[in-house]
């Protein structure tokens, strides 16, 4: 089950709007079929593996990290793959949340005289999919929230110098970051301060499936931006107030920008709430923030913070630097947000730690 | 030698203004004497490794982490007390850098024809006794600073609530600092705040000769505070300017308060500098800095930490709650101090991390 789950996790970052899923197909000790969910959430694990298994499935024993579906969307259900190669045994982590699969799909193969296991390693199953659990579950995406900051939690003097903070064992790590998330997130202000381009630029990543999303009130984000410039290469989505004038809108449309509008709404928390909900319609499943500061407030005051991935260079910069977060109002320690930490590591002369919400 | 390290580590915070030292004489591949420097500084080591030893000690190995002394002060040299001895042979790891020793101890030994091997572990023996060498060379000592923070570098709320931010074991964890710190030095800020009495509440520690030392300027310390009425039991040192009424000074005075009493001055770093220099000339070795804010600042300001030892707890305040470090005016990231990790570890629910200053 161990080998489905590494499997399972290639497809983070690819998959959406489908779940990461990888399957093991043993036949007599060996493996004869391995798969996972392609880029694009097709084929899935079981045809993958199924196919590389060939007339050895039959008899055989699967392991997948989720319930095989049992609907015919763009391909016919799985379910029926798995019987007519005449698989004999699974073992299956989790249960489809999908309404369309929930059960029916174990039902169908206990039908079909198959020996069905439910629930081996399924803590570890849920981990790699919750991003996916919470979008069919809450209607939003799994955060992380990514930052870098000195001893002390700041990410910036006072006039906002920021580069070379952390090092470049702490930049290379997040591009790999970028590629295991759906789409990577951004305020305006780091959008203009930085004009970053959000791609994850390690070798064979594919960035054309992967959003880069602004949350720009505003409308500040620059026409000669890295981001715009970009965006008939790999989509930007903009979310912005649906009242600022039709023409202004059109400017950022015909150059690709995808417009994502909202009510202007009061400040705060319900906003940030149904921006979530629309990139979940959307069919996201995990999402990178990267910054900076008032994204980030709002989004942990909101509590939509599921997961941080905190780089932390061996200096100190003091009060009157910028903090990694802005203001979240919280007056009684028994107020703040508890998290867990997963694991601390040393990366170059900095330390990483990546911490999930105790919830 | 590494035994000799361990012993003489049992005497740091209790030795100054003596060096932390360790002694063990070796015959015939087994240990017939351990020492170490006792509190207050005598016997020394070698003295007490000696008379363990007893007539064992004749033709056999000494290992010393510091040059044994020459001179005589309170008690006769060590040297004279190793060659009467009969000590065929010597391993010390570091010249001591007292110029009434430096060199002289080794340079009699070998007149006494003993075998003198100068230089193992130099490294770690340095460490040890780094406080003492920097009251030595540069007459001030060094300064740990810790501090207990969110993950995002806050140590309190906007209303100044701070109790309970990390857990138990890191308040269990700080007596033990204090136990091997000569003191424990925080500003008024943190006197009035917390009331704290700065002891160190380990079974079988001695605080008589472990000084409390308050940074207060403005001579603010409550005369009914836990500082203040302890103070017959355990020294209160009071640094704070000489141009308050005399009256007023006398009264802390009559409560046993030592009164460390520094010209008016502009405000900042000088101050802070010379502040130091005193409690160097007043033998300390190693001082642990517990905050606040402000007393942070200046020490950081006038780059006099040495060490940090941060216990960081897996929650968020964000920005508007208190940082653990004032404003240090970086305007320029490349002024930033760099600090190297020494040691990262779990620590009940938080984290520890001591980092020393790469100078």
């Amino acid at each position: 089950m161990k080998v489905a789950f590494s499997l399972a996790r290639r497809g983070l970052g690819n998959v959406w709007p489908n779940p990461a899923v990888g399957c093991i197909i043993v036949k007599n000790g060996r493996i004869v079929g391995r798969g996972w969910t392609q880029p694009g959430g097709r084929p899935h694990a079981e045809a993958m593996a199924l196919k590389q298994a060939g007339k050895k499935a039959a008899g055989s024993t699967a392991y997948v990290n989720l319930e095989p579906c049992n609907h015919t969307g763009k391909s016919p259900p799985c379910t029926e793959a798995l019987i007519e190669a005449g698989i004999k045994e699974i073992y299956g982590s989790l249960l489809d949340p999908d309404p369309r699969v929930s059960g029916t799909g174990f039902e169908r193969l206990k039908k079909a005289e198959l020996q069905v296991n439910i629930g081996l390693l399924s803590e570890t199953a849920r981990e790699i999919n919750e991003g996916f659990f919470l979008r069919i579950n809450e209607g939003r995406p799994f955060l992380t929230f990514k930052t870098a900051t000195t001893i002390d939690g700041k990410i910036a003097t006072k006039n906002g110098e920021s580069n070379g903070i952390t090092g470049k064992e702490a930049r290379s790590f997040t591009h790999l970051l970028r590629s295991t998330h759906d789409a990577t997130l951004v305020g305006s202000g780091t959008a203009l301060a930085d004009n970053p381009d959000l791609t994850s630029r390690l070798p064979g990543v594919d960035n054309k499936r992967r959003p880069r999303i602004i949350l720009d009130r505003g409308l500040r984000l620059p026409l000669d931006s890295r981001l715009v410039m970009s965006a008939k290469e790999a989509p930007v989505w903009l979310i912005t107030r649906n009242d600022h004038p039709p023409s202004k809108l059109q400017i950022y449309k015909d150059l690709y920008i995808d417009l994502i509008l909202m009510p202007p709404g009061d400040t705060g928390q319900s906003d940030i709430v149904s921006a979530m909900q629309q990139l979940g319609s959307r069919g996201l499943t995990r999402i990178l923030v990267e910054g900076g500061n008032h994204v980030a407030s709002s989004l942990f005051a909101a509590d939509l913070i599921d997961q941080l991935v905190w780089f932390r260079a061996p200096k100190i910069l003091g009060n009157g630097a910028l903090s990694a977060i802005g203001n979240l109002n919280i007056d009684k320690l028994s107020e703040m947000p508890i998290f867990v930490r997963q694991l601390s590591t040393n990366i170059g002369k900095d330390f990483l730690e990546i911490l999930s919400r105790s919830r």
